[in-house]
């Protein structure tokens, strides 16, 4: 070693010693939490950041910024401790010392939005690394769209062997090699334990074959060896295929007792064995204790950082794109969307088209695409079913990232995950579509969504029996009330082609929340004949059909059950029976409706709720004196008029239910 | 070639063709269907059932048959035109003519259940795979408990490029090599399409390198030579790894305009283009028809697997092992396991113990494992936090299959679809743990197992904010909800150790509904402190506290809540208010009683629901005049308690809630 290289090392060991000294002492005072991981991956985390990671703490959504993602979420306090020795504002010492506890931004797991500077929340595993290949994509994309200068940075992931058991990470290391995402470098944190105990009780993958099946460049090395570890980032930057460093560590590296098994990855070291850790580290120190110099070492890479920043701000205020780069950054013009929308939904009105809403999203996609140009579509190898592709949209490929119509192949899970790296990216809109059934398939991607509030857009078709002869492996029956369960997430259910491009200009103006489109695979007729200026979808449930008289009852329907809905009011009348009917395109945005106009659509008669779906959450929204026709159990093979008419979904059965319930 | 081969060889041409034209003809009629994959495949499945499968069409469930598994689901006129020509008596040229029709059991994809001989159902795609793989488990199980004369079979897979981008299709290769799972035969249509075209759009796997890497044996064949096919297969089954056959084919073989693309997958082929590929294929037949001697072929192939069956049947009387053999196949002891419950009841109600219901579900699976010899437990890398290892379980390893407890590694998907094999093969009733988050992972194949109406048993621990520091990745709060919407699927969430044995009772004596068992990680006081000799959880919900005089408000509560609903009665009473307390451990049960009895339960003074979740389904117990305590959002990281607090999920606030409804 020349003498060059010697103090950086040694500086290197302090800072990776700082960290794993916060991290015991901070899951020490929480009595709870994940000392095995950061102590294990310090070595690999410091040199990261100490040689290489390019970011500005003072200013955290810098775009070109290195995104950091640790997939192991478990192992937070690395995160925390390295934002606290940067010296991330609003990560004192004191959010160390209240790690875990209530109002601290630092959660058990890291989440996305408590604290800056945190790129994504992960925790469930394998998560992490698949938000990541989309970040990496986006980097990509938008370098395809502004060029080296303005768009040039690296995604790093440290994930450990539960992120690459779970299935999500295949999806991500398939996808992510076929792209040649030349920038994604994931060190794969290969300590041989988990949970259970050794690796081995559970799995027996040669990892490294495994990546370089999938395309990926590969290179094993000690973890601990910080000379190594950055050989291996570097050589890792010149490649031009997605890298995965395998780094041997030991979990828990420095506690004496403890290090190398299972008993040190989630529950504090105990006060022993950290005063035992602190000798054998040669880490003389009290509890969250850090000397200045050591705050020197990591505060210089924030000075560098600072200084990268200061670099790319004068490019992009030198560069010729730089409007169009902010464009891109910036909310989705709002008022050129409305007016296409307006424009679309006028002519839908006159023309009356009897389309299937599937095939409306993609009438309405057309339009979108060209007054928002940073929409990333794309589907999970159902695109003509699906209908996600704009005329004018071309495929993103590997040698051509300048597109915007993403294959994301059959992997459901990890397109979620791939939409809510876009999103966080920054500069993306992104929708993508499969089968609603499955769903099921992406939902922990679709919870991250929801979770850290990013405005992605599912669009889920196929949305009921009306799917017909595939059966009911590929009905959801339950999947909409399992998605109107979730938080913070919007279901549209749309009638008809109207209110098909009233849900897109909500989901994508939405800012904080994601959208579910349930589209339907059957034709359905325009409802909306008369052109309405108000996006009635945003109020969650109108009036589509008064009563003559005072209401006997009131129909509520989605989808393509408002047809249904209507053609009962016309039987009801027939019979003297006043019927109004109520569209309900989204529950979500109802029950955010003032009492008032919730008042005036629920009205106080009696009310038959109609879904082709389970009954649970219609309660709610019908009350006590109410009716439902919808499915009981699971569908079944078979053409769809002959599935309605089995499963009692018909306009006839809902007359007679209405009749029955007012008599 | 010998002249011995010869003729086997073009028999099977025309056993393949057969299987062809059956496919394209039902495919043309139903005007809707998939004949690409069984048309590309049909020579694979020709070989492997002509010289290979061991089945007895008249004794479709005779335990020791080879296990066929068309995980490529959509291709379900394989089965259906093979199972014909086999000569299975619920598969006449009706069930073709009529498939993906109402009521024939030949719906568009293979459902368990509606005709013989189909040994899981398949459509999501790699469930087939992942299933297929608790299928070659539970053969190890089972023949390291009875040996080779009694257990001795294969489980063959045929598999798509669709199921082997699935994540989940990583979890099971993993998992297959893993354990050496010697039986285990899988073939890879590889025809280089999905639905949207070339797989070179989305994929560069090299699936060879990706097997290897997980320790299986892999051959690469021309899947339309059939010397090669049964080459391979011979070569497979020699091994004692799982075997991945890749056999390159030409999806819609024989069909001259259409083969080798997309356009075959997912339409029919039109009337002209069936003539064209009659020609082709030198099919001189019309729709529907099959001559005598095609039928000989594939007869003779049933005539040889009831031979094989006989033999067998010789075997089995002749052993020694015939009626532990018989006991493991039946349902579990029902005798047994509800007196070994009883005693563990009125130790509980007696000792009184403040434990998790984790933890009494671990006290319960001690006593459980001593009555039930074929339980099969396991968890996805949380066993001591799941706490699904009963003492005297030992761990099934590679090396010996004779154990109970599977460590199934961070594969909650494959978990999940494990446990739907290891049930359909029979002889195992299994059971699989993990966070109830993480349902989310597992949901896919839990819809699988409430369709097929398998009782496997799901022990999701950490079931609310209780979990409190790991954070809202961690904490479910819809996760209830959304399993509650899924068809037959009984969730359990009890109170304490009394309640926790009777789910346990419930879920194993099930016979054709899954339950999931909702476990508290923190210590909950015994709610039961009378013994009572009948389950009450098996009516779903009880009154467990009656109001002194008459009610004035009922308080519904489950799992960890019915504690604090407890507390709020005390409150409610100092207060004057009479309050009955109903614990309500499954909704689904108490939806299932009588009128009289529910009316009694329910009573009629207005309702409070707790539950530590979101609302919805609740209403639909609570009724009009109702209010309901728990989660309106995520959760958060901090200790259970102050989140308990900071939610207002408190006795305090409850009774607060009942007072203002009522005042």
């Amino acid at each position: 070693m020349n003498e060059q290289t010697i103090p950086i090392i040694n500086a290197e060991d302090l800072m990776a010693n700082a960290v794993r000294a916060l991290t015991m002492d901070a899951v020490q005072k929480a009595n709870s939490g994940h000392p095995g991981a950061p102590m294990g991956m310090a070595d690999i985390a410091s040199v990261l950041f100490n040689r290489f990671i390019k970011i500005d703490p003072t200013n955290p959504d810098w775009p070109d910024r290195d995104r950091f993602v640790l997939s192991a979420g478990h192992g937070s306090m690395l995160i925390y401790a390295i934002h606290h020795l940067l010296g991330y504002d609003d990560m004192d010492m004191d959010q160390l010392r209240n790690f875990r506890q209530m109002e601290a931004r630092t959660a058990g797991h890291p989440e996305y939005g408590h604290a800056k500077g945190i790129e994504t929340t992960t925790g469930p595993l394998g998560q992490g690394i698949a938000t990541a290949v989309g970040m990496a994509l986006a980097e990509r994309m938008q370098n395809a769209r502004f060029g080296d200068k303005l768009v040039d940075h690296y995604t790093y992931v440290l994930a450990g062997d539960g992120c690459l058991m779970e299935g999500i990470s295949q999806e991500a290391i398939d996808f992510a090699g076929h792209m040649g995402l030349g920038k994604l470098i994931v060190f794969w944190d290969d300590n041989h334990i988990t949970i259970d105990g050794p690796t081995d009780l559970s799995t027996s993958m040669d990892q490294r074959a495994r990546f370089e099946a999938a395309g990926w460049h590969v290179q094993e090395i000690n973890g601990h060896d910080k000379k190594a570890v950055a050989g291996a980032i570097d050589l890792a930057r010149r490649e031009n295929r997605p890298s995965m460093i395998a780094c041997r560590t030991m979990i828990g590296f420095g506690s004496p007792a403890k290090q190398g098994t299972s008993g040190v990855h989630g529950a504090p070291l105990g006060e022993a064995e950290i005063e035992a850790t602190r000798k054998a580290l040669g880490w003389p120190h009290d509890a969250f204790e850090i000397p200045d110099s050591i705050y020197q070492s990591w505060g210089a890479i924030a000075e560098r950082g600072a200084l990268q920043r200061q670099v790319w701000e004068d490019r992009l205020i030198q560069s010729e794109r730089k409007e169009d780069f902010a464009t891109t950054l910036a909310s989705p013009d709002a008022k050129a969307l409305q007016s296409a929308i307006q424009i679309l939904k006028e002519g839908l009105s006159e023309s009356m088209p009897k389309v299937a809403t599937r095939k409306a999203s993609e009438i309405t996609l057309d339009v979108i695409h060209n007054v928002l140009p940073n929409l990333a579509g794309g589907s999970a190898d159902l695109t003509g079913s699906n209908n996600t592709r704009a005329k004018a949209m071309m495929p993103v490929t590997r040698h051509d990232f300048s597109g915007s119509y993403i294959h994301y192949g059959i992997r459901e899970h990890c397109m979620a995950a791939i939409m809510n790296g876009l999103s966080l990216h920054g500069g993306f809109l992104p929708y993508g579509g499969t089968f609603l059934a499955f769903a099921d398939y992406c939902r922990p991607a679709m919870r991250l969504s929801s979770l850290m509030e990013q405005p992605v857009v599912y669009v889920m078709t196929h949305d009921s029996i009306g799917l017909g002869e595939d059966g009911p492996t590929h009905q959801p029956v339950e999947t909409i009330a399992s998605l109107r369960a979730m938080p913070n997430m919007d279901v549209f259910r749309p009638a008809d082609a109207v209110e098909t491009a009233e849900a897109w200009e909500l989901a994508l103006l939405s800012s904080n929340t994601p959208s579910v489109l349930c589209l339907s695979r059957q034709g359905l007729p325009t409802i909306r004949k008369t052109h309405n200026a108000a996006n009635m979808t945003a109020k969650g449930a109108y009036v589509l059909r008064e009563a003559t008289k005072d209401r006997d009852v009131t129909l509520f329907a989605t989808g393509s059950e408002v047809t249904i809905a209507l053609e009962a009011a016309d039987i009801l009348e027939e019979q003297d029976i006043q019927a109004a009917v109520v569209s309900v395109p989204c529950f979500e945005l109802f029950m955010r409706q003032g009492d008032a106009y919730r008042l005036s659509v629920l009205g106080t008669a009696p009310r038959v709720g109609v879904e082709a779906a389970v009954r649970q959450g219609w309660s709610d929204l019908l009350g006590p004196k109410s009716a439902f026709v919808g499915m009981q159990g699971f569908g079944a093979s078979a053409p769809a008029d002959d599935l309605y008419r089995h499963f009692g979904i018909t306009a006839e059965n809902v007359a007679r239910t209405a009749a029955n319930l007012i008599s």
